[in-house]
């Protein structure tokens, strides 16, 4: 499948290579790739720079916003949330048009520090706020309530025995995203319908925070016990 | 233990009964005793008057806000969470003084209709509201992420193999809670830290909505996989 994902940082990677490791087609849209390239610095998280992680993954491409989400009959959106918006309007309406986009962005506020707050929730969430800019594309929340690496590989974690969402108003697309998820390996996968309950899971990221410092690590999930 | 427990709900009722049975001295704080004894309809959620609830309850007192304030060495607030301040202010910064209060009340906000908004929010929590409001009761914010029955039962789901959390600012307060959930039955419990934690608890109701929605039920809890 060819999947156009927007974003350079430690989600878009995960979910780049596990994809392109996958078989898929898979295009890395950034603002502009050769500035993202000549960075030679590691990233806030100690990571190293870009290029290094792209040298590695000669099977991802590398590309405009624009050029990815062409070169997508999947998108996704793991820009970090502040910009998520911004850079689908880079992207562009037309681009985007009709596609299944996958949203993994979370609507961080770190104005005030750490922890940080969400600068959109309660009454409508970042999902929302894409949906209502793109209407034609069939938006998808998930992946949100977990870390990179969890994202990709589930059973990393009691061989998988936690709990991932999926909201979305376009019962198609949420098939999509559920494929793709069982190809991570994720096997306990909730429906919790239309858009508005990605309040729901973005509204949990607070809490997610919160056990990420009582839990000393981002390798925890929860799981729905029913 | 003395325990003042606020509120005449379905929470207040399970938790006295559930207090009681274990042999400690429960009373029931209401706003006015006589109203509270005089209803003879059903609540708006089906269940019989309290009256009928309190004559197969005979070893739970049932007195004023302030009476059950004054009643318990440890006090519950269960009130709904738009009457909470209002039902403390009642009982009397006095009769609350710095005994341990744990906060079990949610801040939904049903203005706009099912599913309900939360009332406070992201950078506050109606935890933290009521610690400002109290400042020498010793608040612990527990159980307000499982419905009634679970936080008094909660090895009738899946052996109780899923996860409490507590958030307080005083260690010795968190303590004499987590006691509490012990003769629960509760074996998971992780202490957030200090109230502000609260915010991740509370934020996770609209989640808890949703999955509510989703499963059927609301004899469902989570657990944290770490």
């Amino acid at each position: 499948m060819k999947i156009g994902i927007l974003g350079t940082g430690m989600v878009a990677k995960a979910l780049a290579g596990k994809l392109a490791e996958r078989g898929h087609s898979v295009m890395i849209g950034t603002r502009d790739p050769e500035a993202t390239l000549a960075r030679d610095q590691k990233d806030g998280f100690g990571n190293p720079p870009f290029r290094d992680w792209k040298a590695a993954q000669p099977k991802v491409d590398l590309g405009t916003f624009a050029a990815a989400a062409e070169h997508g009959d999947l998108l996704i959106n793991a820009t970090n949330g502040a910009g998520a918006l911004a850079a689908l309007e880079t992207a562009g309406a037309q681009a985007i048009a009709d596609k299944v986009l996958i949203d993994v962005s979370v609507p961080l506020d770190f104005s005030a520090g750490f922890p940080p707050s969400l600068f959109v929730c309660n009454t409508d969430s970042l999902g929302e706020q894409i949906q209502r800019a793109f209407p034609r594309a069939r938006v998808v929340k998930t992946l949100n309530t977990v870390n990179a690496n969890l994202m990709i590989e589930p059973k990393a974690l009691a061989g998988g025995d936690h709990t991932m969402f999926v909201s979305g108003n376009d019962a198609d697309a949420k098939q999509a995203a559920t494929r793709l998820l069982g190809e991570f390996g994720w096997t306990d996968i909730m429906d919790l319908g239309d858009l508005s309950t990605a309040r729901g899971t973005e509204m949990y990221l607070p809490l997610w925070l919160r056990l990420f410092a009582a839990v000393g690590s981002a390798t925890f999930s929860i799981k729905v016990v029913r």
